[in-house]
């Protein structure tokens, strides 16, 4: 039987070694490698028991089904019989009172909503192995958690864990169109086929809920912010309500972006005056109408008076009054209204860093308890490297909430291997010095340091229709780590680079340094082949694809020039009290350290300062020097990259080495490219030397700037 | 060992289970059924040897550790030695010239090119099964039949196989847009990642040219006919390149759209006009530039002077100045101009079915050698149904090659179910009694009636990016029947269908029966509860989903009421002597018989003849009873394919059945839909009684003509 067993696992592995194309990403379940696990494993799948029935454990029901075979060779059995063959547990707190002692009731009772509980309860002298959650979901959540352990050699048979996320909406944002187009989308196109909708269900909605109720995320906006209202219409909420229907067993809410016009664009009405009282019917109408059809719809997701698009300014309204005029409309169904802050007005402002807090601190305390202002990790936009946003600590009353862009706009889009985990670490952990001196943004958002209740982590999806999902193979990286994140959020980037190298790769111990190494360099090298030292919004006009530094023309602030303010003289964006201010948004803990072009950290040295190329770094060398060898630096660093990479050659599945191999040699290129691009427009302006040190560029800056990219995907479409 | 192997064969079945994505196609290697075949597969698999080197034999050799573990549950051996454990001899005619009998030798060499020979060799006493072809290429074919008897049951080790391919440039068109949508696309977007080439090699392309060399497909136009002239331009050829330099090794040869107009758009001229020396110059530099990156680059596809393309009337040129000019560019490589004859110009012609006659048949022996025109099946434009084209046979020294449409533009698109072959076989099959009394379309496009020495038949591409290819599972077999028939013309659609189904669905002789009746069915279901007995353009307007009879407006040619005529008297367009005459330009003996309302097949009817609603069919029922009487069995064929299909639950793969299942659902519905709103909109203008057999719609006429669906796919771009 053994025998049979190693067989059959092998021609497992050289099967699977066709089809790793990532469809499957991290629930690419395969043998159980520790051999000990591996028969724990064969045991506990040989008898498990639910102790209710419900759509959750159904879906549950179903992993187990792929997972057991692939993992043991075997399918699981299911028991209909509490005791007897049983081995594992499976239910609800209260499904299992009579089984449980006091204090694990206690136990799993704190752990509210979405929480599991996961150990060996004794009953009548035999062990049972048991996930228990407070809601069905909980389970769910405890199982992936469980199958990971398996997949990741963690498994611990007899070890208690306990575990809650901190956050409680845990949401990707979607920004697909309904052509099917995703605005900054590198991964192909939507995988909403809303046409199909809602007759056909592609199988990959499953999956997707699946990946997503894997890593802890319990909220989707599938719509772009930039929002079409026909997605409000009766037709498209009977395809929305499909999608529902089948995220909700894996613990998933639907949300939709309301575009703030809609009134009048499906309404029939003249205005969308959040105070009209049409206006307000109409929200109340459409409310009442999306939750007969989705009796769990979790809100709206509202971007207004931003890029264009239509908001409560239009009616010399605030934000407050159109978010709440939204948020009255879901409040009965326990709807939530999530609001933007990226926020400008069309007309140019002194300096975009500053207008979240100039919009949002004057209406703290304005919003209703069930809106929540979603506020991007940094002031500008998702740059490969921002201080954090000043909005957080900057408010007291308001429910705030923090959105990464897991899509990689400006980080490499689906070419570069990026791994973002570092860079939001570095966000959630920065302190804010406010309400408390020991706050810090992930204590803000996840209510700790704020008091806030309601929290949310949003994260724009990088996620599409290639078949790997995520363009990238390591894009995939970035999804589970944003889920992971959104779980909880003091988690650090190497054990969740571990986790995922793991269950991608498997647990070979040299090819794990390898990759993780690899991983957690990534961010950086990118920093500084595209914006070292504070440098920001240098990129490619509109497809933001590759360097720009010389872009002008249009609007000021989408251009480069208006960031970087490269002259003869010096460069950076002087934002401190001799400059735009924007600064003084912060603490004063803050405003005073990083006002001091010698105490900033020199990584955010020219968003805060304008300052000579003669300028003296703490290295001793010039500003212009400095410049250059981070420039170079990077260029390295991506080499480094890809010659670690190339050490995998045969060490891992042939699909995914030659898939990520061809993209890091990509990668390779476009950061010299970056360096070179930048370097010589730089160097045109200070007109100081061209670093010895650092390998001349090929072309000129003229060949730089003459380059087009016609076909560079992610563009917004014409409406 | 034989335990190990059934074990491991269940193991293989289950997993394979889990992954019927369709990815695969009929390319998705199971385990063999037949357990004498499979041994005789295992001991094949065993000693393979090669007697040459190429890219082609690596490409076999690949295919062949995909396939025979799958198969057999053993990695193939490959052998360095052409005696001993050698089992397979693979190779060229010249290659085996040693040991193959002279009677072989002429045999194989008569197969042309493409041809392969496959059978036993006895040699020193000893047999090797052996496949050989005149150049790799052939190997490589023979090799996937080989696979392919061996996936179906038919594989006969003591059989000699000799085939060759009937017609020469075996032909996808892909009607890609560089920005990755496909004009008339239902399966997602373009698998052409252009952004991403030359740098990035998706795996797709590989398993593209693999799926089309298995069915002997040599040729495809990578980019829409509605062209962009930026494909010709550098950047773009070194995509091309990698694209071609993948395909080569598969026997399939890159052609690429060109835009008349790109000496004005790409090559700063100000004219495009085809005698114009600039312009010669322009094309011939930029086809050497071509060849320099493509040796062996096909050639162009050329859509001008219609739907708005620009083309040489612009100039006042005719079609053959213009292709001439374009062919005079690439003869020296020995590439090949394919013409469209889809013209119309866009002012409004009297009747648009007699356009391409007019224009083409005064260019008789104008064209170059190296010039194929390439015309649509039928004069409209791939309706449900239409009688083939009239310029077959209307021509004697110009190259014809046909067009078909695979993509489902007017025939349900990616939501039915509609085997394509049997129209195409009707085609094909169509007596064109010219040139000679018993010519055929297929004997024209052969060459075999015609004498034309270049041949092609060209298929508008199904493929898109969506996981199964196609978008419906049974888009498979419309790809594959189409590939089946470029071989050989005078297939049967039934013996094609029963090798897609095997292949797809396996052997089970119950299972085939329902599903091959389900595909010979759908057709004719189709046009029934479209557009029976000779209606055609009656679809939705613009994305030409589901029913529009009433569409009018704009163009009139492009309208349905220019096509349908109906009006209080009667129905139908009259191309007859007494109306647009477009039936004169068929051969006498077919003018004398559909000239006659009573001879004409009926299924052609209203196509020529314009009659009134009390009209008298052989049935003896009115023509207006008969129209819906038609429409309603459409609907009940529909019904039955579903109730069909609904009876292979629990005997196919789930997954399979359950996507063909809700596909078929929504199949019904738009049969219904287009029974209701055709048969409404009809009686609107009839003012007879509505058919009272049949069952009453439920919506009005005023409902139909207000659905919209702005989400339908397939829309051609604003450029």
């Amino acid at each position: 039987m053994k025998k049979y067993l190693i067989l059959a696992l092998l021609l497992i592995f050289s099967l699977q070694n066709f089809a790793k194309d990532g469809y499957e990403l991290w629930l690419d379940y395969r043998p159980i490698e520790n051999s000990i696990m591996r028969s724990e494993a064969d045991q506990l799948f040989s008898g498990i028991f639910f102790f209710g029935k419900n759509p959750t454990y159904e879906a549950i029901e179903k992993e187990l089904q792929l997972a057991a075979p692939k993992m043991t060779g075997k399918a699981p059995v299911f028991s209909s019989e509490r005791l007897n063959q049983t081995q594992i547990w499976l239910g609800t707190r209260e499904e299992l009172a009579q089984v449980l002692g006091l204090q694990n009731q206690i136990d799993i009772r704190n752990l509210g909503q979405d929480g599991y509980w996961m150990g060996p309860v004794v009953f009548q002298g035999k062990t049972y192995f048991t996930i228990v959650g407070n809601r069905p979901v909980g389970v769910l959540y405890g199982v992936f958690d469980w199958l990971k352990s398996l997949q990741s050699g963690s498994f611990d048979l007899n070890k208690v864990k306990m575990e809650s996320p901190k956050i409680q909406l845990r949401m990707l944002n979607h920004w697909d169109n309904l052509d099917r187009t995703v605005e900054r989308g590198y991964a192909g196109f939507s995988i909403w086929d809303w046409h199909r909708l809602p007759g056909y269900i592609d199988p990959r909605y499953i999956d997707y809920a699946r990946a997503n109720a894997s890593i802890g995320i319990n909220a989707v906006s599938l719509t772009n912010v930039n929002a079409n209202a026909r997605i409000l219409t009766s037709d498209f909420m009977k395809k929305a309500m499909v999608l529902a229907d089948i995220f909700r067993p894996y613990g998933i809410k639907v949300f939709l972006t309301a575009r703030f016009s809609a009134p009048i664009e499906i309404g029939g009405l003249k205005t969308a005056d959040p105070l009209d009282p049409e206006v307000i019917a109409f929200w109340k109408k459409k409310t009442d109408e999306m939750y007969q059809h989705i009796p769990d719809f979790g809100g709206y997701l509202v971007k207004a008076n931003s890029e264009g698009q239509p908001g409560p300014h239009e009616y010399q309204r605030t934000h407050a009054e159109g978010a709440n005029m939204l948020a009255a409309a879901l409040a009965p169904h326990g709807g939530v209204l999530i609001w933007r802050a990226f926020v400008y007005s069309h007309e140019i402002d002194e300096d975009r860093h500053k207008q979240a807090n100039l919009e949002f601190v004057p209406l703290d305390g304005k919003f209703r308890e069930n809106v929540i202002i979603q506020v991007k990790n940094g002031a500008i936009d998702f740059q490969p490297r921002e201080p954090f946003h000043p909005l957080f600590g900057a408010v007291k009353q308001t429910n705030l909430g923090v959105e990464f862009q897991i899509t990689q706009e400006y980080l490499g889009q689906a070419t570069q291997l990026v791994f973002l985990s570092p860079m939001w670490e570095e966000v959630l952990r920065s302190k804010t010095f406010r309400p408390t001196p020991t706050s810090t943004v992930a204590g803000i958002v996840d209510g700790s340091d704020s008091g806030q209740r309601l929290t949310l982590m949003a994260g724009v999806s990088n996620i599409g229709t290639d078949r790997n999902w995520t363009g990238h193979l390591f894009g995939q990286a970035n999804w589970y780590s944003f889920g992971r994140l959104t779980w909880d959020p003091y988690l650090s980037s190497e054990q969740i680079a571990e986790e995922w190298t793991k269950l991608t790769f498997g647990q070979n111990p040299e090819n794990l340094v390898k990759i993780k190494e690899i991983m957690l360099d990534s961010h950086e090298a990118a920093v500084n082949y595209m914006t070292p030292l504070g440098l920001h919004h240098i990129m490619g006009w509109d497809h933001h694809y590759g360097p720009g530094p010389w872009v002008t023309g249009g609007r000021a602030d989408w251009t480069a020039l208006y960031y970087h303010r490269a002259d003869s003289l010096g460069i950076g964006f002087d934002r401190t009290f001799t400059g735009s201010k924007a600064l003084e948004q912060y603490a004063p803990e803050i405003i005073r350290a990083w006002s001091d072009s010698e105490q900033i950290p020199e990584k955010y040295l020219l968003w805060f300062h304008h300052l000579s190329w003669d300028y003296t770094m703490k290295s001793g060398k010039t500003l212009w020097k400095e410049i250059g060898l981070h420039y170079d630096q990077g260029v390295k660093s991506a080499r480094k990259m890809k010659s670690t990479w190339e050490t995998l050659n045969g060490a891992i599945d042939p699909v995914q080495y030659s898939h990520v191999s061809q993209l890091l040699e990509i990668q390779v290129q476009e950061a010299e490219w970056w360096r070179n691009a930048c370097l010589l427009y730089f160097q045109s302006i200070s007109k100081r030397p061209f670093p010895s040190e650092i390998e001349q560029p090929e072309g000129d800056l003229e060949y730089y700037k003459s380059l087009r990219f016609p076909t560079a995907p992610g563009i917004r479409p014409k409406w």
